[in-house]
């Protein structure tokens, strides 16, 4: 059994938007007893990831991270079609990854404790970013 | 529900094939009204991944960056047994992934606009990849 | 449908464990034809990879390249509450995920001839770790 939501959220620019509160409103209300929720972004420069929900410095630290890993403007891309973060972005959707899974069961996320799920915006202004979240059971 | 099909994939080598019309065409058949289409490589030295279908030089810097990141022949490397390519392959396989997952729904891909799926051959010559697709709903 | 176990282990620090056979142990006493199994980790300074099962090697140099991408006590990590360690283990659970999946049918991972799945312990010292197996079907 299966059932699909659509959301979407305005991001304010590069950074992450915690979207745990959304996912686990789905799933409270849902019929099915146990099973995986799966949430999917529908970009290629936006992307989603689960880290520490205590400490927004891990966050900050992480796109200290992004930023090395992906530069802004490498002399080294060709796709430099829509600015320095453009072809930045696609590298970093590329290592956070398009979705995610969390398993849930009596209409609960099954989050550890310090457990988050975040919208990583990779873009460096703001997006409207659509999701569609699958709960299977 | 589920079901469950086959697919296999001829790579001329490094670099990325798209391989969405044949994950819809597994979609567009299924009497599951709507779920999650689950794509699997049974490989350690490839990978998927969805990325950009427009332009594709963000491919090509893709490329750039995975090889940045694992380079071929690094001589921090204890695995060398099959080439330069062999360890960068196992480390790029990390980074982009064995799986990836889809929503779908009435037949179709929920894809966005710009996103495309992406078999990755990580091995400097080409290799016959087997795919698992798992269509659950 | 789908069914879900609650799994744990102790890691002995920094490395990885195989945990194939305890994945294998749930989906041969499934009563579903076939379908997915869905690994989920509940901490956010550990990870889930699939990757070659018969070298270690692979494992070792995947360390090396781990230390490299997020280097422990890293001077631009702002937090460093719990030791060098601590931004690191989280920056390494952003790029190998927190949730693997891997396709089954009859009993029996769909996993190549060379694939295995680990659980990657990322902090310094040993930790227990508790895993959330759900099969979909």
């Amino acid at each position: 059994m299966s059932e699909q939501h659509r959301l979407s959220f305005d991001t304010p620019g590069r950074g992450s938007v915690e979207i745990t509160a959304e996912i686990a409103a789905v799933v409270r209300k849902t019929p099915l007893d146990s099973g995986i929720a799966h949430v999917f972004v529908r970009h290629t420069s936006c992307g989603l990831a689960i880290t520490e929900n205590a400490d927004p410095t891990v966050r900050r630290d992480l796109e200290t991270l992004l930023q090395r890993w992906a530069p802004d403007g490498d002399p080294a891309y060709r796709h430099d079609l829509e600015g320095d973060d453009d072809m930045a972005a696609h590298a970093r959707s590329l290592l956070t990854g398009t979705s995610l899974t969390v398993p849930f069961a009596g209409g609960q996320l099954l989050l550890g404790t310090w457990q988050g799920i975040y919208l990583f915006e990779h873009r460096t202004h703001g997006h409207r970013r659509e999701i569609v979240v699958t709960l299977l059971g």
